[in-house]
């Protein structure tokens, strides 16, 4: 029988754990391929610690992932998209969802590439929701379109935060355009036809990147 | 030495080729991760003759992805978006991108998830210089707001195509829906601050799928 691991062996793993997945996102934003064993080097594990705690590369992929977007439902969270205009809070929203897509680089791409599409839909579930319920509260409020479902305007944020973050990595853009060129596309998606496209957002995105 | 083919045997490699194409169309609409052998079983062909055209599964993805450019770049040709209105000539572009992306079906995701980046974004050069065109011709008649560069533009059209094929194979979009979401997205992004959001575009894309 294996022995009940002390608490200090309990600190000291989830330290390692945490060790391993800042390595993971500083090195993968530079290398979607990099492998587990450069991973643990950036870590200063061994290989065999970073594999009693992620099976494989996936395993490690997908804690990567998880935490990426626990943070991203942070971030929204944080934003308070239940308050003031709709348009002011879709920027605060663009900000909150770019930062930390921005901060995890070419992991988008790693994870792309390597993880099922079922666990990067079901990762994204929450922050999604949230998103979702701002299009709604616009669209209920007669500021947003409503012949646009809200459930594509969060596909489509997703698509061009994504996008964006893939465009700066390979150096087509430059990552302080990045949040107002996003929020110029959803801004100009949400309104209605016939109604003018808001022309004082940029304010809420300066300085971001 | 290797004898020198005869004619009949070059025509027979030519239509070997072509049936191996078409058969690895129709197989990773399906499925995405479908393996060279059940590409030449679908074909007709031995995986011996498959694997004398085409190196491993990646030279094949590639050539698909190849042709399913060229008939990318062909629809735009034929869309003649030199030709009228900035907006309606934005409403034929996005309607042929949208039926070439949409009858290639998970050929996207396959191609994103085995082919390196730098092939992918080779093979879009052309349909993306056509399209960037009628970009600039938009901005440069005032008719399109020139403050979010065309390159992006290029870049937005081709996430949000991407995006909607992805949604429509995971089902979680109508494909009946597809061109007019898409045809929404770029037309409000276009349109200039302080500018109402054309409303009459529908008519484009009635009846696309």
């Amino acid at each position: 029988m294996a022995e009940t691991p002390t608490r200090s062996q309990r600190a000291d793993a989830r330290r390692n754990v945490e060790a391993i997945l800042d390595a993971a996102v500083r090195v993968l934003a530079r290398d979607p391929d990099a492998s587990v064993a450069v991973i643990a080097r950036e870590a200063g594990v061994g290989r065999v610690t970073l594999y009693g705690h992620f099976q494989n590369r996936v395993a490690l992929l997908s804690a990567v992932v998880d935490r990426a977007l626990n943070e991203t439902t942070a971030a929204i969270t944080e934003a308070r998209l239940e308050e003031g205009e709709p348009f002011d809070a879709l920027a605060r929203l663009v900000v909150a969802t770019w930062s930390v897509t921005h901060r995890h680089g070419a992991l988008v791409v790693a994870a792309q590439r390597s993880l099922p599409q079922d666990a990067l839909t079901s990762a994204h579930a929450a922050p999604m929701a949230a998103a979702e319920t701002l299009f709604e509260r616009g669209q209920r409020s007669g500021v947003f379109r409503d012949d646009i479902s809200a459930a594509w305007l969060v596909t489509l944020l997703h698509n061009v935060t994504h996008g964006a973050s893939t465009a700066v990595h390979d150096g087509q853009l430059d990552a302080v355009e990045a949040p107002r060129l996003i929020l110029a596309t959803m801004a100009g998606t949400v309104t209605p036809p016939g109604t003018p496209v808001p022309s004082a957002l940029d304010h809420a995105v300066g300085g971001v990147s």
